[in-house]
């Protein structure tokens, strides 16, 4: 059992997001869907955005990291031009399907959205799209989604993150054994 | 052609400065060894210290991850008790020897003593000790490490890594293709 916590907005959550079904399914692993929020966790550090927007530096980086990390792993890539991407709605649905066999794909869609297509990902026509694509009940899930029991339990399922320790995104537990970035998905793996 | 920059008192630095020479030899690259010092660059940010020290959350786990990969590596470790430990001095040395034939021993002896044995390496036993294991004149060295032309001469690096765009380290150059953090040492030398 591998707990994911990731995040919509997150460049190197889509890393890992496209590519921990195959792996989990070669270690025998099931995954243990966390979706959380990024952003009050960075402003727990004094943070208004992302570390790859408050460090320019870092972020030209990132961005060819990304491009070569995609080639690598063979996934499409195309630099977003807006980051970090609000990703409130199809996170609040991501939670609902945490449990559901369609987790994997909608999370998927959502993220090629964004960092495939270059599409905002945090408004009722983009999730409408990508839960229609599953043949799911769209808006019935949507308006679940926004409930107020369902809002506060994404509030909860990312102080949860901020308890654990989690800094950043991807981060995935092992146990009480934390892994954090794309580049230790298979470390974390290799544990079990 | 792989540049190397890196400095003492990183502890992701002493991952690569111990891996980096079987490394190229099995790729047959020459390693062009790059010492610079983070501090101004991270003072270029409005840090007086160590991402690991500002965020405690990160620099907690920084620590356990630090521990596993050491263990992957076969590589000793001890967290150090004073971080990010202070290296001018050998970082001057490692200036002086970044051409001759000592480089990689004594920048290894160095990492070892801060990051396998805990102790200070800013001071003129530490380095005199480096030194001596390797036979080379320690008190000459160190007199000409700190001269006033190699002290400017390691101004001018870390000014140079600055203007290349170099956040952090370990950070290496193929060509104009940059890799940051040990992670990436495999990548930048299939590269090649």
């Amino acid at each position: 059992m591998i707990e994911f916590w990731f995040e919509f907005g997150s460049n190197y959550s889509y890393l890992s997001l496209m590519r921990i079904e195959a792996l989990a399914a070669r270690h025998d692993v099931t995954i243990v869907w966390r979706p959380f929020l990024l952003a009050p966790i960075f402003k727990s550090f004094g943070w208004d955005s992302s570390p790859f927007v408050l460090q320019p530096q870092k972020g030209r980086y990132v961005w060819r990291d990304m491009a070569r990390r995609c080639e690598r792993y063979g996934l499409p890539w195309q630099q977003p031009t807006s980051f970090p991407r609000r990703a409130l709605l199809p996170m609040r649905v991501a939670l609902l399907g945490a449990d559901q066999p369609w987790m994997a794909a909608f999370c998927k869609h959502i993220m090629q959205m964004n960092f495939a297509e270059d599409r905002d990902i945090d408004n009722v026509e983009a999730v409408t799209e990508a839960l229609t694509a599953l043949e799911l009940p769209a808006s019935a899930l949507i308006a679940q989604a926004q409930s107020e029991e369902n809002k506060l339990a994404l509030r909860r399922q990312t102080e949860a993150a901020q308890a654990r320790g989690i800094f950043g995104a991807p981060t995935f537990f092992v146990g009480d054994e934390m892994f954090w970035g794309d580049d230790r998905l298979e470390d974390a793996l290799e544990m079990l």
